[in-house]
């Protein structure tokens, strides 16, 4: 992570080298419920607060979540019937006071506007951040800090970062900023001037604290470009092109945010604090003639990055990025071709600055088919004078969008599957966060380098990556249950079978909270949600599976600072009743927070989730040990889960599907 | 697994719905020596053994391994300079003995000719299964069995089974047989007659155990059909086309066996036991000039299906699917367009039948790339009046086939990236087995029912799937160590920071297999072989890191019979040093094995693993509690684990690769 500074200048339109016409789909006039703000919404907004505040700086600004029960009455009933209420919910610091401002989008008036009193701060806004990256030139003891390295202070750039929580009672809100050598390169995040710490108070909007301890070597730039434009031949390895094309058109269709493709239907909203909201996903049922609802709201709620230095300049960088930076605000336009294959469709949107004005965001989201899979398949040779082959063809719907917090990118893939798996994937690139060091061999090392010797005078410092989804599952209505089955091993020992042992299933119900707070390691089982409610013809009980990905646990102790803020880390899965405010599992104002708003909180109510509408959080880690490929830019290091229909479907759900007809690639 | 009767019969050709032409490559007369044996050389053996023994039964004939370090200096010279000797390796039953035979392809001689006294049997040859199956068509017992169920025996088809061990000292050689109705439909294990246990002597040809105990309802055909031409309207969810072409032609070339692609090169080996074998595989570093070894082997050394229902008509299943029935025996046919997409390439190659004689088999693998994904990427916003966007399209070489043992089909994947890893993957798909029950609907469930009732009258049965890799990596260069590093909480309690932890990492070097034995689970850490006598340039070990697949581990007891010969699950991981002998986890002759010849018998030798020529083992298991989802032929449900490199470059090596150049769908 660190600052974003000019994005709002620059957008990714078409790269020159694309030859392919790129389908950009406008919203239409048309609006969904769940559509994030658009550019008039926005303006009305900014209206409203600033005529009842003129000085006011926009932290968030987004679609207050329609209650839920009216959000499925209006699909059922369609918008003829059922008017959704269309509001605003605002956080904004007005006199250095966080305030919590609802809009009514309709009448256009302020429902409410609260002070938060309590602990942490909103996500930064991009516009303070731009202001206070520029402080340190204009700040002598920095300046002589550059002189006293020899560095040339025009080719200096700086960035800020979350000061985080170490145990403070009250604190003013507060950045640090890092700086870096721009020279010869624009992996500046590679070229750190280490040694130096500068605290920046945002509301003062001044350096209140400033340190230059020890100089470490600046890293060269040689070899850390990553743009094509720099390199020099021999390039490769070389890539052979793939031309393609639909002939039927694409499978999938957008209607404004909502998309319709093969058996699902679902909508894509946006927001600058989520980035990529997947909700409504309901899936056609070929057999029972009617959608059935899956997944009522997905997106990722948090990202912690706890860094693992605990020296003075690096001890603090326990971000996150969600909540701090904006997921939403972080996202950065897919670059066609590139990001996306030809054949993707992309979504606009907007987000806000400072001051409340909307920004245009264009291509925000992508929405391409994926081939090349296969879907079911069997050869049987079993049946004397018969041979039997039948394939079927996979295409799968992916939804990426890409969150570019600082130095690191997120690419996040939702893929739909039409057999009714959804499979939420996360994967890193970008450029690993180092720190500067006079070794420039590892046998030099005499200590901890908390890191990985990446480069010549670099350390790639050890960390982690905490993703935590959101993921209302609403399996065939809202009402459902979790439940754990365990496999265990029976012995046999009454001489009943030839065999010693076996294994079978025993499925508890999470009774509570409690009872749904998972770390997933060596115990084998299965975790579901169910809908206790519904059942198929032969009476198993209707549900989707977590197939988790690989896990990862915590490291911290568990009173750490940074753990008790990201305690929702401390398990892979829990699940709560679903409770309109509690989205944010590291809190809503997470900006040094305290960590008295986290999921980790919330569950200690220990809620009833029997037959309830209950959300499931997943947790997705990587610890990240740097290695020498991750610089100075990182190839993608990927992780994945899947939310499977298990006993959903009285039977596959793809058995009658055919395979794409085969097409040849240019007719004459 | 099953029995596959008349597999040798009928080939998969061109699917008639395909209109585009299917590259099929053809070895060339030039021979790598390690290209699976040719016609020629099958007729060789046949005729040598033959004129030894004219009545022989031969269960495996393949290419002997020639020794490492003749192949690469083969490689490294090429051969005018060095000549590889030819052998074939035969296992064969001659007058009810397993004889082990080696044969001298180039002098035509017997080299050497043993009999085997040991616990176990050879692979199962297709040939005396299809015999087999005949049986108890002309025995009367059965026959009545037939009648008094009310089934009309010219609808039944019997499958072959193997027999597992349960501690009986001595054995003959048998094998059990399931009995099907094929009326109404072809997916015949989905309507097995239960009830009845049939067990063959394989040697004598005569059913020798015969019980009928009880009388279960034989599940309907209704709903199991998986054929499209027998399916009826409504289809769906519908697919749409993706017409595609290589411009420049594909990126990889096949010349024989031998691929190379983008900055790899490797050999596709083919055995009918082991299937695929990816060998030789090496990576072009752009920066040496020159290519670098990293997986001298690979391929899946067995595969351990144990069923988890005691009763005497299940509790045996407990199928050594690559040694007992041969993953390249059970190799299908790829069916173009279906199973690979448009811009595949095919491999055609030979298995034997157990006379000897040569049998073609067509599309056993396909070669294509894959794209959609990105390779690396960087949005940079953080430096005053400049916006960066690189993005690289990453394409993907993949090697797939698919082996269907009976009614389970294993898609198997080997993913090359350009950025060095290499990405095996599993895929199961193909029918469930399962157990006849007078049950119609859960609530009348009364005991254990040991799986899923599918469908009514249908019991899917839990069980599980554990391949093991074999894969000697050899990085850069032979001689290499297996490093466990692991993730250590530091707690600081000096107050020498204002955190309370942080972690960082302990590198071991695995001294002895025992070291190397682990258990995936909770603790965190990376697992890597390296080669301790190269460096990078700043003084990194070189090495490539196993991301495993999320683990499964075994659920039967120790002391359980078909455990003590599946102990090779005992471990996710384990390492030993190279021994040309050491193969098959589950030991050469693992029909009715006794477990004295498996990877947990070999190294209790507890050898020394360091800078020596080592092979990392690798075990990748589902606990399958089948769904109704899976019912009446499975969606694929996949795994997969990630050999990347780590510090074996001194950067990113795919830094400088362009994204393929773009391209028009259809030029006018």
């Amino acid at each position: 992570m660190a600052s974003t500074t000019i994005k709002f200048a620059l957008f990714s339109t078409l790269t020159i080298f694309s030859l392919q016409t790129v389908v950009s789909v406008t919203p239409l006039p048309f609006q969904h419920p769940l559509d994030p703000l658009n550019k008039e919404e926005y303006l009305i907004v900014q209206k409203i607060v600033l005529h009842k505040y003129p000085k006011v700086a926009f932290h968030y600004i987004g679609l207050d979540d329609p209650e839920k029960d009216v959000i499925l009455k209006w699909e059922s009933f369609k918008p003829n019937v059922i008017t959704v209420p269309r509001k605003a919910f605002v956080i904004a610091i007005i006199n250095s006071k966080s305030h919590e401002i609802l809009i009514d989008l309709r009448l256009k008036n302020i429902v409410y506007d609260t002070i938060y009193t309590g602990n942490g701060f909103p996500t930064l806004s991009v516009d303070e951040q731009s202001v206070a990256i520029e402080l340190p030139f204009k700040y002598s003891p920095f300046i002589a800090s550059v002189k006293k390295r020899g560095l040339n202070i025009s080719e200096v750039v700086c960035s800020t970062f979350s000061v985080g929580w170490f145990g403070e009672e009250k604190s003013n809100r507060t950045a640090r900023l890092d700086c870096f050598m721009k020279e010869s390169t624009v992996n500046i995040y590679v070229r750190p001037i280490s040694g130096i710490a500068i605290v920046v108070d945002l509301e003062l909007m001044k350096i209140v604290e400033y340190h230059d301890r020890n100089i470490e070597t600046v890293p060269t730039s040689d070899n850390t470009e990553y743009q094509l434009s720099k390199q020099s031949p021999p390039f490769g390895p070389k890539q052979h092109s793939l031309a393609s094309h639909q002939p039927q058109g694409p499978g999938f269709q957008i209607n404004g945010y909502s998309v319709s493709w093969a058996n699902w239907k679902f909508h894509i909203g946006f927001d600058v604090r989520a980035g990529v909201i997947i909700s409504l996903a309901s899936t056609y049922d070929l057999e029972k003639h009617k959608f059935r609802r899956v997944l009522y709201k997905g997106y990722i709620s948090e990202l912690f990055v706890p860094y693992q230095d605990p020296s003075d300049e690096f001890y603090y960088k326990t971000f996150f990025d969600a909540g701090e930076f904006g997921f939403g605000l972080s996202t950065v336009s897919l670059i066609p071709n590139r990001d996306c294959p030809p054949n993707a469709q992309f979504i606009d949107t907007y987000i806000h600055s400072a001051d409340g004005t909307p920004i245009p965001l264009k291509n925000v989201v992508c929405v391409f088919e994926q081939y090349n899979s296969i879907m079911w398949r069997h050869t049987e040779t079993g049946i004397p004078n018969q041979f039997i082959e039948e394939s079927r063809t996979e295409v799968n719907l992916i939804v990426r969008s890409v969150v570019t917090v600082g130095n690191y990118d997120n690419v996040i893939d939702w893929e739909f599957k039409a057999s009714g798996s959804i499979k939420p994937a996360i994967a890193l690139s970008g450029i690993l966060e180092v720190k500067g060091t006079n070794i420039k061999h590892k046998d030099e090392t005499k200590e901890d380098l908390h890191g990985t010797l990446v480069s010549e005078n670099t350390i790639g410092i050890y960390h982690d990556h905490f993703y935590i989804y959101y993921l209302d599952l609403d399996i065939d209505g809202t009402h459902n249950s979790f439940e754990k089955t365990s496999l265990k091993t029976v012995r046999i020992s009454d001489g009943s079978s030839k065999r010693k042992s076996y294994w079978t299933t025993e499925t508890q119900i999470a009774k509570t909270e409690s009872d749904a707070k998972i770390s997933i390691g060596l115990a084998p089982g299965e975790l579901a949600i169910v809908n206790p409610n519904k059942k198929t013809a032969i009476g198993n009980e209707v549900g989707y599976r977590l197939i988790p990905a690989i896990p990862a646990h915590p490291l911290l102790v568990e009173d750490d600072y940074p753990q008790i803020r990201g305690a929702f880390t401390n398990y892979n899965v829990w699940v709560t009743p679903y409770n309109r405010i509690e989205k944010w599992a590291g809190g809503l104002f997470v900006d040094q927070s305290h960590g008295d708003d986290t999921l980790a909180i919330w569950t200690k109510k220990n809620r009833d989730i029997v037959n309830k509408d209950i959300v499931l959080w997943h947790v997705v880690g990587i610890h990240h040990v740097p290695a020498q490929e991750d610089f100075p830019i990182m190839p993608l290091l990927s992780t994945a889960f899947e939310l499977r229909p298990t006993n959903f479907f009285d039977r596959n759900p793809v058995l009658k599907t055919l395979s794409p007809r085969d097409v040849v690639a240019c007719p004459k």
